[in-house]
């Protein structure tokens, strides 16, 4: 049986945000968006009211697919429909909410293995249907849901069944996965074993190996263990020409990478069954600390000079004030980070220090290792922190961190619940250009925030260090009604913000996919003849356009009923 | 005016490897493949003797090309056709030394810079012509010939006048280069402002960067620099569909990478004028250290204990015991190596560490950077090489290899003027794979020089190590008549090595590129599905198969004349 989150909204039935023992968040969101989180949550929506078309599927597609994976694996309930037909987009979950489900799939199959998954893509395509892999359904972009005017059998294809890690070559520290495999799950089946994949996306606790691959994922570890890019050394994928397999050597030159055609093809090429990874001996020893700069700007100087040094942390990060000022404001009474923040603390960085509290910003740097390694990286680290004004202020926040990396979903439900659209938009560009950028998107999320006359909040992360460059993580939050309408207001700020990325160096995404919501922007980012490139790709494999079509490039969808 | 290598062999005109100096050269040479070195070698072939048929240039085309790139920059000279003929392999030198200069270009071009890139392209494509873009023909793959029925006009486009290192950006540590710059010009541009590529291949003295991109190199730094690959951050590419120009991002999520498919495309997407790639300071200290391994088992796992270990040196290579003997029987005398291998160091090494001295093996570890990390790299590297039999024999042997590591294309000149054919075959495997690709590799060459009937000679060196495994770089040679007909027996033993790497794990090329050579073996590697991926893309860019066609995946060559 594989489990999936809530049908509305992020994560686990039992689990949510609640703000009752943070006592500082209420009158912070008040300040910021002017929004009294305090008054009871609107309900979320009832499953019994929604209006659900009965599905579309011809009995021999129907036949087809239970021959391939079984009956009891090919599901055409209302939930199971419902689960599969978007991600966890800021759009799907409002959408969800005012009871827009779009066109939902037809079917829901669970394939078992390889061949099975096979027989569902010749089924698929004999029948002319449209075939949509699933791994958690995390997707932010728009990557899981048919094209509203489909009028062909859609069919979406959860890989939860393929969960199993299947073999560690421990020579080569290569580890075969199978591609529905959940974070947690790999994780725990390799930690048994004392290994580990060091892939550690927000979304871990729901995304999927396979999900990872297909969207070209990073993890907050990526400073040491690298993007799902570099960790994945070959791929198994079922497509239209066959199945593609590709070998795990470290490199090779042999023509275009395969690989990394398949790394970010969202389905378009075709399911992802099976990957090899690179693993690692879980580490000795593993810290995270805390560290305040005292402005934006020389915390950007200092993560720029680390990623130039010889000193190799597994986690850069550091939040500009306005993101410092919120984890200060979401801390728990009696947690460490607040006794961190207790008066001596503050009264030592203002007097002593001359921090302005407005103005600093909260920094986590990661080590792993040997004690040896993990000791020597934390002084080639700290000398460079302690030349840029920064001070240490532990493991305690750097702990608590690491413990509610995984939570932060649940706010945006949270939030809207209370009447607030909240989403994130992240990119990457070059250390040259990491401070324009950063001002100048804010400047425009702002302009818009005019504009539509809301009082809005954006707020920023810098993760992900490279010797060129680093990703930028923005937040950003107004107060709207949670209707199809806010989304428009909704839309002005995130147009606003991804222009912003390809006006000022940046990229349309670091992590996050192109799916519908950045395929407007990829022509820019990837230049018009660089959409010629995968346009020929995709077209040359999947002439019919059954694979997850329209998403990164948009496509004709054929019929006469397209939006 | 661009300079070129000698049109029947490798390097300048004033360069040979001359065997005099190596007292033990010869006698080594004799016991192992059974050929006199000593005689005087054949004369290098006379230009005024080869046939050459008159260039296919219709007016219109020339007019075109003229309008280009001017006059002075279209020559359709019979020695600039032919040295634009062919790549370097010892395909092509035998075919040369024979008079088979297959189908030579009808002119080659210089543009000047991307415009007259992009016009040249235009020109050729109205004119249904073939273009074939020409760095500084290195290539051993067979990339760089015309299809011998080919019957449309063919142009060499000679990126040489782009040679600029058009700037540098300090924070990101980014520059921006012309594709058609050799190694030691950009080298000497970026060393001038303190800068390092660090891009080292075998071919660095006449290989441009633009080739390395289009054939995914790798240079001998690359455990420290990375692969071409890595190092390359953006491309501008001039393809039938437009200017291709990807950003210098760190990382981004836009799809299948466009970036990797220009990586490794030979030419058959467009022609590369210009790159983003990652440099570094030129470091304070460098140092390469030699090192004596009892047996090859122990050397490589040693190398893959250091690949997994925390230590983190830019050069690991070790030689096979024939390699290892190979290396010392070309030491000039008086040099550091022959003192290294002096009585004293050979009887230490045979009496006290009791190796055996026809099995032990040469390893190359080099270290970069600080002082203190230098010092710490050794420590670490000098732990593991102790724990498994090694023995330091300091920086001599090192700087030695340091100053002759481009020298050694010369030797196969020199062994084919005596009547020896040799060449090189290089496969990535992973750390567990390692061992026994090799036995079987070698087992397989001993087979076939014996079943067609010569005493040949086969070693090889790992180089080039990642966290899952490592290059494998064979190199072999047997006496033959320098024939079309000696050809044959060469491409047996070639085409068994190739198919060992294929059966054994490996892969076809770790960094040589598919070309004509290695296309045999691609779908064995990257599976049918993964050619088509492959095939997919070329055809949509390119329908009418005008950019460097038959390259990576044989293509029917349109008319009556196809070989």
């Amino acid at each position: 049986m594989v489990e999936h989150m809530k049908w509305w909204g992020w994560g686990r039935e039992s689990v949510s945000f609640s703000p009752a023992d943070k006592p500082a968040l209420a009158p912070f969101i008040r300040k910021h968006i002017g929004l009294d989180v305090t008054r009871p949550p609107a309900q979320a929506p009832a499953f019994a009211d929604l209006d659900i078309a009965d599905p579309i599927l011809p009995d021999a597609l129907r036949d087809a697919l239970t021959a391939a994976v079984g009956a009891e694996h090919v599901h055409t309930e209302t939930l199971e429909r419902v689960v599969h037909a978007y991600g966890k987009s800021l759009r799907d979950l409002v959408r969800v909410r005012g009871g827009d489900l779009g066109r939902l799939p037809d079917a829901v199959v669970y394939p078992g293995g390889e061949d099975e998954v096979r027989a569902v893509l010749t089924a698929a395509i004999d029948a002319d249907a449209v075939v949509i892999p699933f791994g958690g359904g995390t997707n932010i972009s728009g990557s899981l849901e048919a094209p509203r005017g489909e009028i062909r059998p859609v069919l979406s294809v959860d890989l939860g069944r393929l969960d199993r890690v299947l073999d560690i070559d421990t020579d080569a520290r290569l580890a075969r996965i199978q591609a529905g495999a959940l974070g947690p799950d790999l994780e725990a089946q390799l930690n048994a074993l004392g290994w580990t994949l060091g892939h550690f996306p927000d979304s871990f606790s729901h995304s999927t190996l396979g999900g990872w691959i297909a969207t070209r994922s990073s993890g907050m570890q990526s400073d040491k263990y690298g993007d799902i890019a570099d960790i994945t050394k070959a791929v198994r994928v079922v497509t239209p020409a066959g199945v593609l397999a590709t070998r795990a050597v470290p490199s090779q030159s042999t023509g275009p990478s395969v690989r990394e055609m398949i790394l970010g093809s969202e389905g378009r090429l075709g399911i992802i069954t099976e990957a090899t990874v690179q693993v690692h001996r879980v580490p000795e020893e593993r810290t995270i600390l805390g560290y305040f700069f005292p402005t934006w700007d020389e915390a950007l100087l200092a993560m720029r000079e680390i990623a130039e040094s010889e000193a190799a942390p597994s986690v850069t990060r550091v939040a500009d004030p306005g993101e410092t000022r919120f984890s200060l404001a979401t801390s728990k009474k009696g947690s460490a980070v607040t006794a961190l923040v207790s008066r001596g603390l503050k009264q030592y960085l203002a007097r002593v220090k001359h921090f302005d509290l407005e103005r600093m910003c909260l920094s986590f740097i990661g080590f792993e290792g040997s004690s040896g390694h993990v000791r020597t990286q934390r002084k080639l680290v700290g000398d460079i922190v302690k030349r840029h004004g920064g001070v240490c202020v532990g493991t305690g926040p750097g702990q608590l961190y690491d413990q509610k990396k995984f939570d932060t979903p649940y706010i945006r439900d949270f939030l809207l619940g209370q009447g607030a659209l909240a989403d994130v938009s992240e990119t990457a560009t070059s250390w040259s250009q990491l401070a324009s950028l950063y001002t100048g998107v804010v400047a425009r999320a702002h302009k818009t925030f005019d504009e539509i006359g809301v009082q809005g909040w954006i707020m920023a992360h810098l993760s992900h260090s490279y010797h060129s460059g680093a990703c930028l993580y923005f937040t950003f939050a107004f107060a709207s009604p949670v209707t199809l309408d806010g989304l428009e207001r909704y839309d002005a700020v995130k147009s606003a913000i991804q222009q912003g990325f390809i006006d000022l160096g940046g990229t349309l995404s670091h992590h996050h996919a192109v799916g519908l919501e950045h395929a407007p922007w990829l022509a820019d980012d990837i230049s018009p003849a660089g959409v010629s490139l995968v346009a020929a790709l995709f077209d040359g494999i999947d002439p019919g356009h059954n694979l997850n079509p329209g998403k990164i490039i948009p496509s004709v969808v054929p019929g006469p009923a397209a939006d």
